[in-house]
């Protein structure tokens, strides 16, 4: 097949959006097979079936490289709560907090995990999105975190999108643990990730460093397996403190740091030199009213490629739509529109240890969105508005 | 039609949602014949036409009561210039700000503004919207002005939605009256509410109270002809500093005062002493990256109604989504979930003068909207996410 008629948004390096005018993509089946201005398509092409795009923008399909998509129930009735001036502490008495969302994944069956979550995926699907990553860390028991990563796996068989997973047993110490995170790290954490592992649900190992959450050391025994599983490792990290996350998950030659609001200049020196992707979430940032921004101009000095992503979660996010996670990296963390393509495309592929996608390149998967705009910027500029024309996934329309 | 097995969210009174668990609702053309409990159902509605509603949510159809959704161009290449470093003064000397919407929607045919603002009327109205406000404002000159109020009345022909239209002459000062807003009042902007009214183009007359439009001198005269028009009056005012904008708009009875983060408690007061709206727009305020939230503990003390609104426009609000209003009224205001749905219902309606919609109650428009969620507080809760399974306009689905 060949497209026609498209402004091309190639993002071939990233120093600017590598725009080709009246250009064309030849597809072949599911890889892009030739990329370039109409004028010079090649001749076997001249039989091809062509799709004419009306002049409209042709970027990379968006990847969201950060969620929490599968989950149980929803937390309305806490964010009620708080704006009605309840405390943490009478919000948490309610049953609040992620103990709650802990509770209803445990409670739901397979089918009404996957159900609930394809509301989400589909919204995620009609801004243009092809490859989502699902993180474990609901279950918290070896159960029900084995139930979340086989929803996540099924998401790829009931929509056409890809899926990556993350074993996320690392998330937060369950209320059976109280006060005991390193007896659920030994105990619970590292046994699961192996299970997980064994039955082939696990693609990536995160965790979540944090004063609420695990240290560096807690992390550090996780990850260890992950090494010796060869699985690749990802952070949340310094995401409200700085505890040490980022330099570790450097160490570690992780494909990510998530969240990283509370990085350092040393912190993206360190991103730098182990090629880790910073991933930035303006959600999570937005919705509990941060006032610390990534250090953008760290990791632009420091060339640590920048993703982003919805970080769609009950609590801190509840945000589906890349396009919105997209103005607010310009709106709240002052990114150019350039880099939150980027970060939803190229970038996000990169923290997904993928180099076959997020750039419009031969041999590159054919996942693309074709756009009613006439320029990229536009993309990041609206708010609340969706401007997708057509998605590609793997060749098709 | 009688629909039946929904829960269904009335807003009869401000204090709570006037829930109403397994509900139903008769309707009667185009109004609101009754509502209540199934299980009180009166007889003559035994052989109705029945709709079930599969357990869901029902509540008002959401009202847009504040937007400039009709206007040529976009502002994605100044929104780009600004986040790669650039002053007021180099985007100005690029063409940017008003002037650049005032030069493209003079440029642009009524048929090319007409289809530009459909593609945003169209992302309101899935979101469950029935009626929403237009003003002028980007012409300030008699032909554009006219042009912009004739595609607003033409939305409403091409879709199933309502409008009401504002005249906005007193918007900004135009380039060719720079220095002269007096002339620009008296000569134009005057003589051209005068001509609009007399096209039937007119609903209400608006005006933009601010250190960089008009003083509240100049606003009053466009008020007093309003007055001797016959028509409502509602105001920008308080945005970004106290002018007096508000008191001004009590003082005229207005409809409402809109944005007015700036307004101070005794302005509460005096829209209280009114009847005048609070109308809250949170998408300028983000955009903006403004740090002085309206007064909402004042409204609230003085029983100021507060709606919300989009304040859809290509400068300060890029904004097509009232559900994200809703959130942000939330997020960054510290409003309650309920305070936003009232926003965006009952109160919206009464920014508009409306008192026939934005409650589910016998004699109301049949405008309603079926949302996919078990509790109203999720409609704020989620972001970027349109949980909307069904809208009903004039009693049609
Ligand atoms: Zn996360
Ligand atoms: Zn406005």
């Amino acid at each position: 097949m060949l497209l026609t008629n498209a402004t091309i948004v190639t993002l071939h390096e990233d120093k600017d959006y590598g725009l080709i005018e009246e250009g064309a993509i030849a597809l072949d089946e599911e890889r892009i097979a030739w990329v370039g201005p109409a004028a010079d398509t090649p001749d076997i092409y001249s039989t091809a079936q062509t799709h004419d795009l009306g002049g409209r923008l042709v970027t990379p399909a968006l990847i969201d490289c950060h969620t929490h998509i599968v989950f149980g129930g929803n937390r309305a009735t806490e964010f009620e709560l708080r704006l009605n001036g309840a405390s943490y502490e009478e919000v948490a008495r309610a049953g609040g907090g992620i103990v709650s969302t802990v509770k209803a994944t445990r409670a739901a069956s397979e089918e009404a995990l996957l159900a609930d979550a394809l509301t989400r995926v589909d919204a995620l699907i009609a801004e243009g999105v092809t490859l989502i990553e699902v993180k474990s860390g609901y279950g918290l028991n070896q159960d029900t975190e084995l139930k979340m990563l086989r929803v996540a796996r099924k998401i790829a068989q009931m929509r056409p999108v890809d899926i990556r997973t993350s074993f996320l047993g690392a998330h937060a110490v369950p209320p059976e643990f109280k006060g005991e995170p390193d007896a659920y790290i030994d105990d619970v954490c590292i046994p699961t990730l192996r299970a997980a592992h064994a039955e082939g649900l696990v693609d990536v190992v995160d965790g979540f460093c944090e004063g609420i959450a695990f240290d560096t050391a807690q992390i550090a025994r996780v990850f260890d397996v992950a090494v010796e599983l060869d699985l690749p490792v990802k952070l949340h990290a310094e995401q409200l403190s700085n505890i040490g996350g980022t330099q570790l998950a450097a160490k570690y030659g992780a494909l990510s740091a998530d969240h990283v609001e509370y990085a350092t200049d040393a912190d993206a020196q360190a991103l730098a030199a182990s090629s880790t992707v910073a991933v930035v979430l303006p959600g999570a940032f937005y919705t509990l009213r941060e006032t610390q921004a990534p250090p953008v101009h760290s990791f632009r000095a420091h060339h640590v490629p920048m993703a982003l992503a919805t970080d769609c979660n009950p609590g801190s996010s509840p945000l589906a739509s890349p396009l919105l996670a997209m103005n607010m990296a310009c709106t709240l963390f002052r990114m150019t529109p350039l880099e939150a393509l980027l970060g939803m495309t190229a970038h996000a592929a990169a923290a997904l240890g993928d180099t076959n996608r997020g750039r419009i390149a031969v041999g590159a998967q054919a996942d693309l969105c074709v756009w009613d705009a006439e320029h990229p910027s536009e993309l990041a500029y609206r708010i609340g508005f969706n401007p997708l024309h057509n998605r590609i996934f793997k060749g098709s329309l």
